[in-house]
């Protein structure tokens, strides 16, 4: 294995934008820009919790860009660069680094990104990934999950539960032949660049699972939700898994579709807004508190464990 | 253990400024100084590589925000707040909990920073920390390692090797009878707020070790650096140490004082900005490569390694 400074030069620096310095000073150096808000946001990636061993590292690091990249979508962000943390055991070699980077630099040129900075360091333990992505908005016009009222519309983008299944598939608990399900639990798609300001009073990503994150939504405004478990849209190969996957499916993390309050009114500047990606109506915000997933009949589901957290 | 909202809603939600939304959001919003440019910096803190698995969690703290601070100061930055990541394996109680964000609040309030966001994991393996720090600097003043010339003079602030020998008094090898060169090694103080822009040609952290570094600006520049191994400031805890010192002291990482380049007739400026901070010039820049180490009599002096760096 080359050591830490070779391996930034061969691997790291030819990723860096004109802010990262060619990766040789100890912080990069941003010019913000002009009358924009700036958003930032840092999420991990560690071996064993978000990711197993043997998965592709090309698809590890795209995964890591992208979870970032939905905070910023759920903010409504457009993404500028980031800063990258590794910690890697002694016996990550070569091939896992190029693997890797060729990852980042693919996702890099789709999101229009560059890597600013960062830490390479070795680990006594796991492989342990960050990064932190730094975006921008007009000036106050950042979303947030908090904003939503009694009334609003609870619309989600795409299809709810794919990544959870898929990492069952992942897993071997499950049978994906079209691959559609592994496919969306390894590599999510962040639904950037959607004009969601003055259409949405609140906004979050799915990551730990549709009903926490709406629980989340629902403790910051101070609200209850109804959804209806049949309105919630469901890819085909998702169905194809049967009703027995409805727990999973609505509690599961890891989707990156976004969750939407709609005031009233705005349901169809809202399509027109999302374009070519399906948006849907699933339910509304009340007063109260918590939230209530209704079956066909309207009576109440309960699930053993609204999402994902760590303990 | 409480679970990931309860222990984000107690320990860190209160050191949360304005940006940070009372980190009920998926991202911080920052409104830059308007006309600064910002600077950023990512350094990790590894259980086993970068702190002993007893060491105190509230100096954990303060020395992830330490060295990360000290790459800001290397750049001549006004720090304004930090993103952080922590994976903890399960056995990390709620004391350790308490003391590191203790440890973060009071170097918060002394180096007047705040907390915009982050993420908290549960990890498989070892203690994982990241600091993610954003500071400013007037437009196109940031200082950079690469820019020394041959001719300007090679000055450290403060004392060299201290954290190295600490680090050896913590492991059992070295008597510490003050607990002076201990301290040096648990919490670093970075020299922020030096009015360096215009007085040096380039700045680093001593981060890796003073060769090291060094070896790091003279690459930058395409330039050769020749210092007096008797010039290198020692403290009195050192210095008692004795002459088979020398090499963990100018090759030992940790220090976090600052390395520079001042050209010819800045020195009396430096010492000014400097204020009650010693520094000392210790050689020179010059035509070449390589770092060059002589003793009273001008012989070379070979190390074994040149100081810190990860396989």
């Amino acid at each position: 294995m080359s050591d830490e400074f070779s391996r930034i030069a061969r691997y790291f620096a030819p990723l860096a934008g004109k802010e990262g310095r060619g990766l040789t000073d100890d912080a990069a150096v941003l010019t913000p820009p002009p009358g924009r808000d700036l958003v930032l946001t840092v999420d991990q990636m560690l071996e064993d919790v978000h990711f197993l061993t043997r998965d592709d590292p090309a698809l590890i690091a795209r995964k890591l860009l992208r979870r970032n990249l939905s905070d910023l979508a759920a903010m409504g962000a457009v993404p500028l660069g980031y800063l990258l943390t590794t910690a890697l055991p002694e016996g990550v070699g070569e091939d896992w680094l190029a693997g890797f980077s060729q990852g980042l630099a693919q996702d890099q040129k789709f999101f229009n990104i560059s890597l600013f900075g960062g830490d390479s360091s070795s680990s006594r333990g796991k492989i342990s990934l960050s990064a932190t992505l730094i975006g921008h908005t007009a000036p106050g016009a950042a979303l947030s999950r908090n904003g939503a009222r009694a009334g609003d519309g609870i619309w989600v983008t795409g299809t709810i539960g794919d990544a959870a299944l898929g990492l069952r598939a992942r897993l071997g608990e499950l049978e994906d032949p079209s691959g559609f399900l592994t496919a969306r639990s390894l590599l999510p798609e962040p639904r950037m660049g959607l004009a969601l300001a003055g259409l949405v009073s609140a906004a979050i990503d799915i990551s730990d699972g549709l009903v926490q994150d709406l629980g989340h939504m629902c403790q910051g405004a101070g609200l209850s939700a109804v959804i209806r478990a049949g309105l919630v849209p469901a890819s085909a190969a998702a169905a194809a898994c049967g009703a027995g996957a409805l727990e999973a499916r609505l509690t599961g993390g890891d989707d990156y579709e976004l969750l939407l309050a709609v005031p009233p009114g705005n349901g169809e500047a809202l399509k027109a807004a999302c374009g070519d990606l399906p948006v849907t109506k699933i339910g509304m915000f009340q007063a109260g508190a918590g939230v209530h997933v209704l079956n066909d009949s309207g009576a109440m589901l309960q699930f053993t464990r609204p999402g994902w957290r760590h303990f």
